[in-house]
């Protein structure tokens, strides 16, 4: 029953996002930049990508949705990153937080903190990320936390489900927890999308493109249906390219022509599990 | 006659291109960065990218020609800019200018309006960039233009066409308007080339390319004949692109192939219609 | 004898990395930054990239390698790159260096001056390079050195080789000569690698991800194991994809997908010749 009107709601974005072409306006590493903006085309939205400050509120105004990963900061993120925060929190366009490497160095640590002010519409890591940022926002205790280990992470999802629930209850928006498992909750519910592939880890960007598709659907749907949208079509696609391939340098290409080619039925069809807290 | 003049130009352009390997120097946009300098090297030339004002001051004495493309700014490009583009003139060294995402932001606004002081041997952008563009350096009226909407415009090439030859007149060089159909004119006659595929819009970099491939042929030839290669070039290699792979992640790959299989005589006999202004 | 010793440390080299999975930090260009990351990937590591001076200390702190790539400098690399360096060396945390570029700018040219006090384990570069850090250093005589010519150099490789056996002899680690024949050195011996294919010079990046990934290497084995590890596995998989392709734009995917399969086994065993000095 649920199940169904999520499903529905997960087609209309598939939908929604390939009709309207969004603008997703993205601060990120350069690490992965040409990927991100290749996977949001892939999907349906535009792309565009901007450093400097009032770029980055000109996007929180005028853009569909807004994504910021904090990958390769530049010393002029410390204004750009609050000040876009802040306005696409005021002016009500979906913004999107990956938190990449937090816990390296004082400008990351800092910029962390400031933006606890500014709820993300969706909070996309893996779990490590996910329980360092719900620890540097003191939502929940220390405990047995060492901290992330660079930002491929081994932390199973699992353990990371207290601290997202948690933040989700303090943005009021999605949190999406990425691995092998994806876990995906709005504080309420807790949701499961299993499958992609183990070759996923040793490409780089998986995570940050999985950030850039949750704000390109988050332009076009609720966070946690952006954030179900996100997880399903990355988990499709991986499923289908290795069925392709399973070589290293051939995975990244096939994996967009996979993300191309999901239907919006693909998508709302994929199986998840779905729990209450 | 004149058709066949401009063709044995353009074959002597694209051979003198690979036989003489020019240093190509460009300052351009992280996002397609990588794309930019494979099709630079794929079509001939030597191929390097840098970020501060002096290191830009030395492509402009020393390379064979310099690309500057306004996509993600830094802070520091207020003085790279400039200087570059300046030293470029001062040196006779060939200059392109790609205004990407013109309108968006202080720092942006303010440096194209300072390089109409420095003008362009080639300028490379959308329909919608090259009217903004037009009417920043007051070439042309107000009119009814709605300004640039993100970096993939839906504007039709031909509404360019007025901005472009009021642009080639200022700057006495080459305008090159691509899109569906590639408008290129030397403000006296208007050149078009049909062809390429629709997927060049779902890939991010078609367009920062040609600039950088303009810049390329720029350094063995005159902007006009630059400007006709490059666009000669990419249309033939869409052309066969799109005859080999539908598929967006495959699509790029294959276009580096394509523009590197391609003889000085494909591109020299590539169609393009001709109108005098 | 000598070169059976070394073959098996090479093998243990490539087992460990693949076990050990150490996270390689790196300061590297924007045009070859994400086929570095995937490089490092392919050969075992993990791979995390940063521009801020903290962040480059904390990864001499607690990474098992830094790369040092001078590249599409920035502003605040005046910063980043001594104190990265300088942290480094005092946590014995073996650091490479590839001077891209070495000639251009007075940034780079004072970096690579002060840069002489924290001698790297390896040095990684094209013939020009190595010739110009070993003038710039004061470790030979300028003699008829003409300067690099842009990144790709067509000085040959022999050319380079008193500059590299003076540096390493400065530094006590290894120094790398990349070309149509990789020579490396350790101060004492010289070593010899053939192979490879003459498209990987019309590829942009191939000297900065063999940067990377002796890094990679670096973090498991000594200096010279890494240098020689690195310029085995490279020429075989150059070998290897040209047989696969000759094709600009396939030879990238398919390097990474031999880079992923090559075995220890094939890595020790590719052939070199050995010189003492």
């Amino acid at each position: 029953m649920l199940k169904e009107k999520i499903q529905a709601q997960i087609k209309q974005a598939a939908n929604h996002l390939k009709e309207k072409n969004p603008m997703v306006g993205s601060i990120t590493n350069s690490v992965t930049i040409n990927f991100v903006a290749n996977t949001q085309l892939a999907v349906g939205a535009s792309a565009a990508m901007v450093y400097l400050p009032d770029e980055g509120e000109a996007f929180a105004k005028n853009a569909g949705s807004v994504y910021i990963n904090m990958g390769t900061l530049l010393p002029i993120y410390e204004e750009t990153l609050p000040r876009t925060a802040k306005m696409s929190v005021a002016e009500k366009t979906p913004w999107v937080l990956d938190p990449v490497a937090i816990g390296i160095g004082d400008l990351r640590t800092k910029l962390i903190k400031k933006l606890k002010e500014y709820p993300p519409s969706i909070i996309n890591g893996n779990a490590s990320e996910i329980i360092s940022l719900a620890h540097s926002w003191e939502l929940i205790d220390e405990g047995d936390n060492e901290g992330p280990r660079g930002v491929e992470s081994i932390r199973l999802t699992e353990e990371a489900k207290e601290a997202a629930i948690q933040l989700a209850r303090w943005t009021k928006g999605a949190v999406s927890v990425s691995g092998e498992i994806d876990l995906i909750t709005d504080g309420e519910k807790v949701f499961y999308y299993r499958g992609g592939s183990e070759l996923m880890e040793r490409i780089t960007g998986f995570g940050c493109t999985l950030g850039g598709v949750n704000a390109s659907y988050a332009a076009v749907s609720s966070p946690l249906i952006a954030a179900l949208s996100s997880s399903a079509i990355y988990k499709l696609a991986g499923n289908r390219t290795v069925e392709k391939t399973k070589l290293l340098g051939d995975f990244q290409a096939e994996f967009i022509n996979q993300l191309s080619l999901a239907t919006a039925e693909d998508i709302a069809n994929y199986p998840f599990e779905l729990e209450e807290v």
